[in-house]
């Protein structure tokens, strides 16, 4: 019935190994990597077009594959078959979901960006280093329901198996653009909306800040903090107080806090 | 002058990997290790004893081996010289710090712990699983001063290397006690400390609480929250509001919502 594959030495494995292990490849073929079911859902919901799905018949209905096929109404994702043994091949977790998925990637331009409200809540990050961090950032993005997340100067390309994993699918529940520091500057300037830069050092602490307006909540790196082209151009540089002995917060915990922060506020009545 | 090893089959270095790798051997041993200047000097800053140090000589200045050695006034650490092969046997960063330490374990009873407030800040989590968040959470608790950190139903020793590297040496920092939830509980109710429970479901929001009279803030786990003991047993439990697609946010993102709200309520004029 479908294109059965049981080998891993199989040249269409070995393309789909090469674009889950390198940018360079997800770049150039426009296309990405997700494994299972509940990730897949997640990216299908968010408008991703599924392009090719590889199963493993012994653990997933081929009834759901297919339906996940027919989410591209006008071209439907090919299906290929493939063996526990090539599964396991591709596949990080040990689990027995049997699906894995090959999509198309997004551009996130700045330009597509759009806001259904005058006073959007913004999450910026600039060069985020760990996949970690960058999920944990995402998720909080998610629960929150932030109008955008942009990344300023990404290390890495967002399609990052790593990052997939640790969003636990809120890569795709976000709205999501990257863009240079100057461009994403340029373009909170041009919609005048206020940026509040997470510095180091700043006389203003965060909860004294107004975020019911239209507010941009720019992170920096564990390691360094802003660059100086965010802390000069900011609206407002914004500190947490600490206290302790060492003051090391995790930069997600401390994006939480922040945007948290401006949910609380925006929840009060006015 | 001192001791040298430079064999990494020596015995001493193997019980000390042994120290390293088992809770159980550092239960019996009463001791741990600690790798690295910063997270040294941080042990000693928190009052811990050093038992044994190892350095490289051409790594670090014999003097400050010594200087550290002598924190233990009664009983000066023993000193040995290991080789740069025998460093990178037990090292467990590429780093050029040539200085590993065991320390003496403290049993971090809760009957031990005072409060120098009438109205502390507790941070309480419920058999944490992950040492980065257990780490993360140590770092938040660290910055935002808590007066007491207590780990319920602990998964593992508190001196697993990667909660002590994790937490960047915020284990030492901060005032650490472990038990069971019912010790703690009862704990909690004889000094009469209100306690918040972090809930999945819970009818008041976090930041509807007065967080200005003592507190304890207790989260439980990511994958199925806290105990019912907790949550039966609490003053109050408390959701963060969510409003995303999929609500899943990080454990130690979400402690650090719940502490810095009530470090915020707190900084705030009465």
């Amino acid at each position: 019935m479908f294109k059965q594959i049981t080998s891993a030495q199989n040249k269409e494995i070995k393309w789909l190994l090469q674009l889950q292990e390198k940018s360079r490849n997800r770049r150039k073929e426009r296309a990405f990597v997700v494994e299972g079911q509940r990730e897949i859902s997640l990216a299908i919901k968010g408008g991703y077009t599924p392009l090719h799905l590889y199963f493993v018949p012994e653990l997933i209905d081929l009834q759901e594959v297919v339906k996940i096929s027919k989410s591209n109404t006008q071209n439907p994702a090919a299906i290929t078959e493939i063996s526990h043994e090539v599964y396991d091949k591709i596949a990080y977790r040990g689990s027995t979901e049997g699906l894995i998925a090959v999509f198309q990637s997004r551009e996130n331009k700045l330009e597509e960006l759009e806001f259904e409200t005058k006073h959007p809540l913004i999450l910026v990050a600039e060069a985020p280093e760990k996949p970690g961090n960058i999920g944990a950032m995402l998720r909080t993005a998610d629960a929150a329901a932030v109008d955008a997340v942009i990344i300023a100067n990404p290390k890495t390309d967002l399609y990052n198996p790593n990052i997939i994993r640790s969003s636990v699918g809120c890569l795709f529940t976000n709205n999501i653009a990257t863009g240079s520091t100057s461009e994403i500057i340029e373009f909170l300037k041009n919609k005048k909306i206020p940026v509040y830069a997470a510095a180091l050092q700043a006389s203003k602490s965060y909860h004294e800040v107004n975020f019911r307006q239209a507010s941009a909540i720019v992170m920096g790196t564990e390691a360094t903090g802003l660059s100086e082209e965010w802390l000069k151009n900011s609206t407002q540089n914004i500190i947490i107080p600490m206290h302790g002995e060492i003051d090391s917060i995790n930069v997600s915990v401390a994006c939480g806090i922040l945007i948290f922060e401006a949910k609380r506020q925006r929840s009060l009545q006015p």
